[in-house]
């Protein structure tokens, strides 16, 4: 519905040593507001389970500190090194742990809608992205390093969709 | 060292739907003793998150429950489907989160490694590590499922490991 009541989004770029993050204000037909973004980095020197102990720190961290209602998490780019995608796959499952723990709604998109929907294009690139995420926010400068752009178009993805009213799914019976 | 104090070791088969556990005591000479095996189950039509919140409350719970202080677990087997497997990698992720915030030992082996511990050969079928660890612990008949007799499979490849004393690696000097 239009003009419902404010949402405060969570936007995620997932990584094991950089996981970016935006969280964006969307109150009816204001304009959007970006509350805060940055990074969550861990140590490559540390192991795997220790990392995944400080994203799902850092993200309840947020969630308690803002929270949003919504979160919005880049999907699995597959056409990765299968290894690296695995590793990441761990990383988005203590990010997905940490939304369900508060009840968070989820939404999750491949990197290209996320460009498409911030940039119009699936191809855009990192500057474009980051000078998109300047603009739909009215910020002075792009945010800093790209991850923490990449987590804020995250949220912008969701917050930019257009509030169409929710069709319910037909329940098909068999007829006896 | 030997004879050191008892140790308990939660074997893990991870899976989005069925993760299997075996919870074995090593105490010194004594022979090796299961407490515990089982699977955590979720349901096929709940969101994912939803499912790695139940697998996380089932891991966190059987901590609590036997206060192990090494977590083995099954490494991915990357030849599987790649979507299948990075889904996989969710799993591990709040597992080993789980061990991480109960700063348990993390020690991971992958499948062929866990079969050769506790059958002689990588190639081991599914009857034959159910055979062995019933053998192993001295049960009246082999954990069921299947997924149960993986997880206790995952604590013996630990457990069954010899205690030899461990050697610091050496460390490099340049000569300058």
């Amino acid at each position: 519905m239009r003009d419902a009541k404010p949402q405060v989004v969570l936007g995620i770029d997932p990584g094991t040593a950089v996981t970016g993050y935006g969280v964006v204000r969307k109150d009816g037909r204001n304009p959007l507001t970006l509350i805060e973004c940055g990074v969550i980095r861990t140590k490559p020197r540390d192991d795997l389970a220790q990392r995944l102990s400080e994203i799902h720190d850092g993200v309840v961290e947020l969630i308690r500190r803002h929270q949003p209602n919504v979160l919005s998490i880049e999907d699995i780019f597959y056409a990765r090194n299968v290894r690296t995608t695995v590793v990441l796959g761990h990383a988005r499952g203590v990010i997905l742990l940490a939304a369900a723990q508060a009840g968070l709604e989820i939404h999750e998109y491949p990197p290209a809608e996320i460009k498409k929907a911030v940039a119009g294009t699936g191809a855009a690139t990192k500057t474009q992205i980051q000078f998109m995420v300047m603009r739909l926010l009215r910020l002075k400068s792009a945010p800093q390093p790209n991850d923490a752009a990449d987590g804020v178009a995250a949220a912008l993805a969701f917050a930019l969709m257009p509030d169409l009213p929710k069709i319910e799914p037909m329940r098909l019976r068999a007829i006896t």
